[in-house]
C-alpha cells in the first residue's frame, strides 16, 4: 500500500489559506461551481449543513414573534430609481430582464424575444418590493408591529466570486419589520443581532464580536448598522451577520405611514436583518483543519458515520443489522435538544476511501462496526478533533451513554479554541504608527483601537486604512470582551478631534 | 348591530365559483398579487401553509432515501438550445437576462447596462442544469443512484396567471434522480407518484386518482407521466403532483453515462417528480366553504386559535395565563405525531372581527376564553365544520383529553367528504355521445371512458376533445376504485382501433 499523505488536504492552511479554503469546499463534497459565471451547485453535504442553519435560525426567529413570507423574485426598474433618489450606494451590479420570450431565428438558433417595457431586475434584496407592499398593509397603529422574514435567493453580480463567501446567486434570509416607535424598532434590531451572536457563538460555535458600523460601513439608507465580526483562522475577519435600524428613511421612501393612537399620520419606523450562505463559509473557516472540514455537532448533518466492515453476505446482514441498532440506540440519545443523527454508510468503496471521506466533510464521530467488533459488543471510534488515525475501542454501551456528552465536549472544545485563536490575535492600537506596524510589519488580526465613529468619511481616514488594505469591522458593544487593555481617553487614530470609541479594525473577507 | 351577512366570501361557490376562490385567497390572508405582472406575494397565513406542505413533503422525500441540494437560478442559452434540439414542446415563455448592470442615463434614468455575452433564461425547470451536473458526477455505476430534490423558486411567462394555482414565478420542489437500471428508475417514479398520493389523500384530505398519462399530456421526453389527479368543488380537475420516468432519452442529451458492472458505457435512465405551490390552491378548492378556508388540521398552522376576552387590565392578566396555560395543556397532546398547535390572538382588535377572521382564515378551532369560563374552568369552542355561530360550552379538561380526536375526526371527515363529491360526480362514458352529453349538457365532472392511450394525438380526437374543453387527465393504475361500472372490452371513444383503456376525462386546471 502507497504511503497515505501526510494530510488529506494540499495545500495546508499554513502553506495558502485562500487556496485550502477551495480545496476544503472540494473534498468536503460541500459545493462546486457551475457553469454559470459566480453561480454555485450547493451539493447534498452543503446543502445538509445550511438546511440545519436555516432550521436554528427559523426557531429563533419564530420564538421571537417572526412569521416568514415570500416577496417576487423580480423587481420593477422604477421602484430602484425611486429608492436611487433616496439613497447612494445601491448596489447597481445585478441580473436585468429584457425579454420573456426565447424564439429560433432563421437558422434555428433561440434568440430573446418579446421585449419588456419595463425592465426588471433580479431582487439584490427586497427592501424596496417589501416596502411597496407594507405601504399596502399599514394603515393605523393597530396593523404594526409587522415582523417579516423572508428565505430567498439573491443575485448581486460579483466580480470575483468565491464559493459561499461572494458568489453571484447566494440564499439567505431578509427580515424586514415595521413598528410604531423608534424604541421598538431599536429594541427589535438590537435583538435581532443577539440571534445572530447566539447562533454563531453557541450553534457555529464561532465567537463574534458584536458592535455598530462605523459611518463609512453603514448600511446605505440605515440610522445604525449592527453587525457580528469574527476571526476567520487567516486572522481576518467575516463579517457574519447585520441588523440595521432604518429611522424613518426607508418608510419615507416608500410611503409606510398609519394613524396613530392620537389620530395623527406618522411614517414606521423600520429595521432589516440578514444572514447568508456565506455562514457556511464562515463554518469551514473557522474550524477546518488540513484534513478538511470540522463541523460542529449542532450543526452536522449527522454527527456519527457509521462503517460497516463485512466480507461475505452473510456477514453483511449481521453487521448491517447490528449498526441499525446502533443508529436506533443513538438516537435515543438527546444532545442540545435533538435526537443524536447517525448515518449508516454501506456504499460499495473501500473502508479507507470512506473514512477519510468522512474526516474530510468533518463528521465529527466516525464508528467502524465489524464482526470481531460485534462479537466483543464494542465499537472503534474515531474524533474529529483528533487525529485521523486515533482510535479507540469502546464497549458499545458506554459509547452510547456518552455520546452527548462526548457531542457537548467537542462543540464547546472548538469555541473555545476559537476564542483563544482571538484572543492570541487581538492588539490594542493607540496610534496609526501601531497600526501600520502591526499590518505592515506585524502579525495582522483584530486591532482595537480608539476611533471617531465618523472618521472613516474622511479621505484622508479612507486612504490609510485603504494602503493598509484594512477596514473598521465595528464598535463593539462590549470591547472588553476583546481581553486588551486600552486606555478609554486616548484620541482617534486617524486624528479626528471628535470622540473617539473602541473600533475593531481588521482586513476582511 | 347590523345583521351579519349570510356568509363571509361573497360570491359563493354556487354562485360564481372562480371569483370565490380569488375571495377566499384575499379574506384568508394567503396571497395578494404584486405589482410585479403575474408575481404574488404569499402572506404569513399562505407561506405557513406552504411550510407545512414542505415540511411533511421534505420527511417523506428523506425517509425514501433522498437529499436536498441547490442549482443555480439561471440557465446558459446554450442549454436550452442542447434540448431544443432532442425536445419538442419545452417552455418557451421564460424570463431572459440579458445585461448585469444598471447605469444612469443623461438624465438620470437607470438604465440596463453590460450586456452579457449569452443571455441567461431564469429557469422554467431545471433539467438541463442539473443534467449536465449529472454528467460531471455520475462516472461509474458505483456513483448511482443520484437520488436529488430541489427546493427552489421558477419563472414562467404565464398569460393568465392566478394566485397559486398558474403565477409567473412559482415555489416548487423538483427531484431529479438518475439509476443504474430501466427497473431502478421506474421504480422510483412509481414510488414518488405513491408519496404524492399519500401526501395528498393523508395530509391535505384530497383524493387523488393515480394514473398515467396519455400520449398528448406526457411531459415532452418523458417515457412515461404519471399524475395525480384530484376534483375541487366545481367538478374540475387539479392535477396535483407529476412523476416522470425519463428512460434514457435525458441522460442522452445531457451525456449522463457510466461503467457499469460489466466494464461497458451505458447512459443512466432518470427521472424527474414535482409539486409546487398549486397544491394551496388544491387545500383552497378542495374544502373552503362559503365562509372562507378550511384547513385540513394536518396542513393548519395552528390548530386551535385561542380569542381571550377581557374588560379589564386586571381580567386581561388572569385570562391570558389561563390562555397560555391552555396552549401549554394542548402541546402536551399529540396530534399525528407532533403537539398540538394553539395561537393565542391578543390583537387589540375586536372579538366578533378576530373570531371571523379565525374563520375565513380556516383554522380548524376556535376557542373563546372569558372570566365566566374561567370561573367554570370550562371552554366556549367553535369548529370550522360546523355553522359559524354554532358553539358548545365544554369543561377544559375534557377539551383538552379529546383534542386528538376532535382533529382526527375533522381530517377524516373533509377525506370522506370530497371522496362522496367525487363519487356522486364521476360518471361511466361508453361513447363519444355520452360524453358530449355530460359535458354540453350535463353536469360534467370526471368520465372514465375507454380510450387508445395515443388517440389523443390524431387531430380528430384532439378537435372533439377541444370542442368539449375536456381533456385526457390520465390511465387510472386502479380504475375500479372510481365506483363506475365501465366493461372492460369496449372500443375507444374517439374511434382509435387500438386497444382502449379506461381513462379520466375532465375539465381541468
Amino acid at each position: 500500500m502507497a504511503t497515505p499523505p501526510r494530510n488529506a488536504i494540499s495545500p495546508t492552511r499554513a502553506e495558502d489559506y485562500p487556496e485550502w479554503y477551495q480545496q476544503v469546499v472540494k473534498a468536503a463534497d460541500l459545493a462546486e461551481a457551475s457553469a454559470v459565471r459566480g453561480c454555485m451547485v450547493i451539493k447534498p453535504w452543503g446543502y445538509a449543513l445550511w438546511e440545519r442553519i436555516q432550521g436554528q435560525l427559523d426557531r429563533m426567529f419564530k420564538d421571537t414573534g417572526h412569521s416568514n413570507a415570500y416577496f417576487p423574485l423580480f423587481i420593477p426598474l422604477r421602484y430602484l430609481q425611486r429608492e436611487a433618489d433616496h439613497v447612494e450606494g445601491f448596489a447597481k451590479e445585478c441580473a436585468v430582464v429584457t425579454h420573456h420570450r426565447l424564439e429560433a431565428d432563421e437558422e434555428g438558433q433561440l434568440v430573446p424575444a418579446a421585449e419588456l417595457d419595463e425592465p426588471y431586475v433580479v431582487r439584490p434584496t427586497s427592501e424596496t418590493i417589501i416596502g411597496e407592499t407594507y405601504a399596502k398593509w399599514v394603515q393605523s397603529y393597530r396593523d404594526l408591529p409587522v415582523l417579516i422574514n423572508q428565505w430567498a435567493n439573491v443575485v448581486r453580480w460579483e466580480l470575483r466570486p468565491r464559493l459561499f463567501l461572494r458568489t453571484v446567486e447566494f440564499l439567505w434570509q431578509e427580515g424586514h419589520t415595521a413598528h410604531e416607535t423608534a424604541e421598538e424598532a431599536q429594541q427589535e434590531t438590537r435583538q435581532m443581532l443577539d440571534v445572530y451572536t447566539t447562533f454563531a457563538e453557541e450553534h457555529m460555535a464561532m465567537p463574534v464580536v458584536a458592535g455598530e458600523k462605523t459611518a463609512a460601513e453603514r448600511f446605505p439608507g440605515a440610522v445604525d448598522t449592527y453587525t457580528v465580526e469574527a476571526m476567520m483562522q487567516d486572522r481576518k475577519a467575516l463579517q457574519a451577520g447585520t441588523s440595521h435600524f432604518m429611522g424613518q428613511n426607508f418608510a419615507r421612501a416608500c410611503d409606510i405611514s398609519f394613524s396613530g393612537r392620537d389620530g395623527a399620520i406618522s411614517h414606521a419606523w423600520t429595521t432589516s436583518w440578514g444572514v447568508s450562505t456565506r455562514l457556511v463559509g464562515g463554518v469551514i473557516m473557522s474550524h477546518g483543519d488540513d484534513d478538511g472540514a470540522v463541523l460542529p455537532p449542532r450543526l452536522a448533518p449527522h454527527q456519527v458515520t457509521i462503517l460497516p466492515i463485512y466480507k461475505s453476505d452473510e456477514q453483511r446482514a449481521e453487521v448491517l443489522a447490528y449498526c441499525q441498532s446502533l443508529v436506533a440506540s443513538l438516537a435515543e440519545q438527546s444532545y442540545a435538544g435533538e435526537p443524536v443523527r447517525a448515518d449508516i454508510d454501506d456504499r460499495d468503496l473501500r473502508g479507507g476511501e470512506k473514512n477519510w471521506q468522512a474526516i474530510k466533510r468533518g463528521v465529527p464521530i466516525r464508528v467502524e462496526v465489524g464482526p470481531r467488533d460485534i462479537a466483543a459488543d464494542a465499537v472503534s471510534v474515531g474524533r474529529r478533533d483528533r487525529a485521523p488515525r486515533d482510535r479507540d475501542s469502546l464497549p458499545r454501551a458506554a459509547f452510547v451513554a456518552a455520546m452527548a456528552d462526548t457531542l457537548a465536549g467537542m462543540q464547546a472544545g472548538l469555541l473555545e479554541r476559537a476564542r483563544q485563536l482571538r484572543a492570541e490575535n487581538t492588539t490594542a492600537v493607540r496610534s496609526l504608527d501601531e497600526l501600520r506596524e502591526l499590518f505592515n510589519d506585524g502579525e495582522g488580526g483584530f486591532a482595537l483601537a480608539p476611533m471617531a465613529p465618523d472618521a472613516d468619511l474622511r479621505p484622508e481616514t479612507a486612504a490609510a486604512l485603504g494602503e493598509l488594505k484594512v477596514s473598521a469591522r465595528c464598535m463593539p458593544l462590549s470591547p472588553e470582551a476583546l481581553g486588551v487593555d486600552l486606555p478609554t481617553d486616548l484620541p482617534c487614530v486617524f486624528g479626528s478631534t471628535e470622540d473617539a470609541r473602541p473600533t475593531l479594525l481588521a482586513r476582511a473577507y
